[in-house]
């Protein structure tokens, strides 16, 4: 059995990891640290684990954790992130990060939006995780920047039409809309329930930190530098995902010929589902799954081609996604541990 | 005091005209119908209003309709409304209908969507109810075509913009969120408690019927033929619809120039709340109410403006705005009846 | 114009008594306090009343407050309370207390389960402002205690049946349920959007401080001293209080004396609404009202009695119920400002 | 591997047991029938399940069913039920029934709240799938009659105590909550989003035909005719059921003494968790497993027991029950299947 730790395992991500690794047959998790509650049982912070998950919680101490895991998992703020992983991989250990801080490529673009890096010759190293994208990268790994849950849910219906240049990438518009869980686990006004019933929003509008991010990804795959329009959303429920992205197609381009890119692209793969024509992604369907659902339609009246993908945003969007990152790293099957049935409701 | 009769009571807009009416200080509400619920106590519809509301449903029979009121609403169906109308008109009522019946001008545009239109001739003599924009040829109407909710709240903070040529209209593209009520009192698997729950979805995408509602009205602004992409989603809460429309804007515009804009368009309109720079609406601080409160942010990436507004569908998005209609028409001030304060929670 | 001062306006208490204020035919809304926001504009507290308040916070300054006010609404938490009323009454002001300060005649219970009374001898002087059963009173009082919202949704039902002893009042058990409001304004885990959502729990089960307030009213009533079982618990909504009441029937008195009692003592009340037999009461059909609906079972099996009743926590069990005795003790009509029509949903 | 089928498997109550079996190693989900979805895929009736389950519905016809499983789930209505079980029976397969058809040994008590029983002889036949209690009868049984979910809530804390007389079984109160799932997949008002959002109400009081489903429970084990008061209530929550018991103490027994007899009765049983002193249960924290957790406190002032329990009412109390029973009457694990890890929020 893999021994794998989870640092930063009372926050939500940090949870769900656990959840999901102590469901895993081919991993014992064998540490959860978190700086809050350490020496405290786990399930005393989430209850729901009593009696399933038996660790108490370390503190975050590298040593530690490095005698007693073969896998990390880092699911800590952004720049604590940092400090921690050039012990791991000095210490030989394989780790999965969930934090921005080795998803980007460019030391610029990083700064920009978070702030000076420590490690930034580790930034080439990392492979960001995105598995369908960048499996064949992900399977020597020893460093992954797993990516943002936006990041995620816009890049996976793109991608493939970028790359294939069926959409003009001056025109992307990406409407996303995340429940309460991406704020997590901190008490605040926003999270307060009073406040997010009967509430929907946009927040963060013009300057939310996963732009630059997606930026990067498209510009990649695009050959040149896009910027996109990006506003995210708050929705009163707790898990779930929705991102309606909006582009022009190029000329000659039609619905078929998108069904095609699509379908071929991830052909094989076990998480992406492509909808029927003519049904919609619902992020009820993917909740607690690793699944991203992707539908759409070239809009009859103006001609644009308008994507859905829907994910559960602790799951595809953070702590599955780094189990699937783990599985390819290690050679496990890809969906070893992520293969739970959703709930039907 | 006016005599006001509320036909097809028993939906849900017609329930929040009864709530809104009650409150009236100028009106009677004297009549409500229900062919459903015909005979039965309005109050065992709806308990909320036990010991509020004491009439009980009657049939929809124009006569006995015309007998006991001067002004008449119409929360029908589409179709049913316009086999209604002319009695009413010929009667000498004045009619608030908020049925898509009469809120276009093109009988081309109504039946390439709905269905012949069995009085046509009527198509002209309406008013589209947007009071802020119609309200000078509102006060002499008899006969007003409400707007639909999502219409309200895209063209509220875009005509002002279109009209001064700040944005290209070719180029909007409309994300809209609506609580489940707009989805009306009929029980489906749509409506379902179990299925909107933690569920977040794009519908009808490529299709709503309320597409070239909004066009008409863009196309009558603009002076050109206007086509847009528009795409509803629904939200797991009861009331409150959300807009995020993306534009570009034309050479020169900035963010100063289209404050200046809605500011200058909506100074003195009493429903209509500009958000300060860096807020953004929210359908909470406007449950209950007759407010629009919009906001918009210049892209600093791509350059793109986004505007937000937020509404209670029930309210401006139907019932509210018949209100005001009736507030018009008849001398009355603006806000009679809709000044109830929003629940701060 | 009476004015009015509310101390404490930032919690959610405090916002319910400004909205249901601003409305009042009778009542200038004239302070708003808040030591956490003082200076800053309530409405950035409350975006909802955006353009409808337009007052500054001032600190807690009794000295100011006095100056501006003629009845002062105290929404602060226990102990600070007793703080300030002293120098409002000196002031010559009256007081309607909404903490737990003025609430208990019985020093010793009080103390018990709150602390020491820093101004005991206004105990007696108080009167506890449970509007249907100490109306006479309230009339002349200058210092209200305002009864809690679970007293206030267990005591409506109960105290005609205590009275008449219709029932054994050594059976009593109350389960109670609250929406999030109750737990008021501050961020916690308990709050959180993601630990409600989809959670249904009992809390503080055997040591509410709203048991002994309860048990204080019933034994005054009774003329023994009562000791009951109450169990609050939290519903994932954020308004609403519905309490489950089980007594044993005393010999002899059945569905129809039942019936007779409640009747009877709440005839010409105008926010007590009682159920027709096999209707039970919905927290929805009071929300953002005063009324308190109250429905009864004599259990065919057991042939004990099962009460029901619904307020809106924040309304009857708050603010309203605060308003409504300011109404009583200035001669205004009881209904004032609290007439606003229920949301049929 | 066994072959299962499920009967019936549109339903809320259906669709849990395919997604629980679709997991379960022992077992493959050999046919689904629905006779209102006859013909249509699995998945496009609950496409969370899409790319999992790929059987298509076939019609409720028992030859077919017979032909092809070793083991019937039955989840249908109430008499539809008892129509299908002695064909299956006469086939020579083992028989869950999630139906009320089976749970009673008394034919009066059944055809008193039911109809008149078709095949009565059955009655005594079948087992009371209550398995933490019967579950040595179980093992040999091939007719199970699965428990009702607020049966199973409401004995699970109960059952032990009577049996050991340390509560007075004439004081027994039974106050229940259930999450929407409990009404079924048909759409109605009940169900509708907006009348469940916010709305906390009792149901059924005095006449809910759990209630003597449990009373007979309870009368075996206490050897004496047992009758309860038992009132449930909607809890605007998907999934989970709460259920706040109470009961006088026998003379003498106190709270170390309930846990003696609890921890005595549940040593080793892998689904019930017994909270530690001063923590009491949340229905989050069981959602979508199969455990039943258990709280209590002695009420200090009237001494009067209070017991807590929850279970997500589609699992344990019903398609994880069901599934339970299976692992025991073929001799597997009997967590196989149910030990998906529960989701931390």
């Amino acid at each position: 059995m893999l021994r794998a730790a989870v640092i930063g395992a009372s926050g939500y991500a940090g949870a769900e990891l656990v959840r999901i690794l102590t469901g895993h047959s081919r991993v014992s998790l064998s540490v959860v640290t978190s700086r809050q509650y350490a020496g405290v049982a786990y399930d005393s912070i989430y209850p729901a684990l009593s009696g399933v998950v038996g660790l108490n919680c370390d503190d975050n101490d590298p040593a530690t954790v490095c005698d007693n895991s073969d896998v990390v998992f880092l699911a800590l703020p952004h720049k604590v992130s940092m400090g921690m992983v050039p012990a791991l991989l000095d210490a030989g250990k394989r780790v999965v990060d969930l934090s921005a801080d080795f998803r980007f490529k460019s030391r610029d673009a990083y700064e920009a939006h978070y702030q000076p890096h420590s490690c930034a010759h580790l930034m080439e190293r990392s492979v960001y995780g995105l598995c369908e994208r960048y499996g064949s990268q992900v399977v020597s790994a020893d460093l992954i920047g797993n990516p943002g849950c936006y990041p995620t849910s816009v890049l996976l219906p793109l991608l493939p039409l970028i790359e294939e240049k069926l959409v003009d990438p001056a025109t992307i518009i990406a409407d996303c809309k995340s429940g309460v869980s991406g704020a997590g686990r901190g008490a605040s006004q926003t999270t307060h329930f009073c406040h997010v019933n009967e509430s929907f929003k946009a927040y963060k509008v013009g300057g939310h930190r996963h732009t630059p991010e997606i930026e990067e990804q498209l510009s990649r795959c695009a050959g040149v530098p896009v910027k996109i329009t990006f506003v995210p959303h708050l929705v009163p429920m707790t898990r779930g995902m929705e991102s309606t992205v909006y582009a022009t197609l190029s000329p000659g381009v039609d619905d078929g010929r998108i069904r095609q890119c699509l379908e071929s692209a991830y052909r094989g793969t076990p998480f992406i589902r492509l909808m029927p024509r003519g049904r919609f992604p619902d992020t009820l369907h993917v909740r607690g799954t690793n699944f991203c659902d992707i539908g759409w339609v070239v809009d009859p009246g103006s001609g644009r081609l308008i994507l859905m993908s829907v994910i559960d945003n602790l799951v595809k969007g953070a702590a599955g996604q780094a189990v699937q990152n783990m599985n390819l790293m290690f050679g496990f099957d890809e969906t070893t541990g992520l293969d739970g049935v959703a709930y039907p409701l």
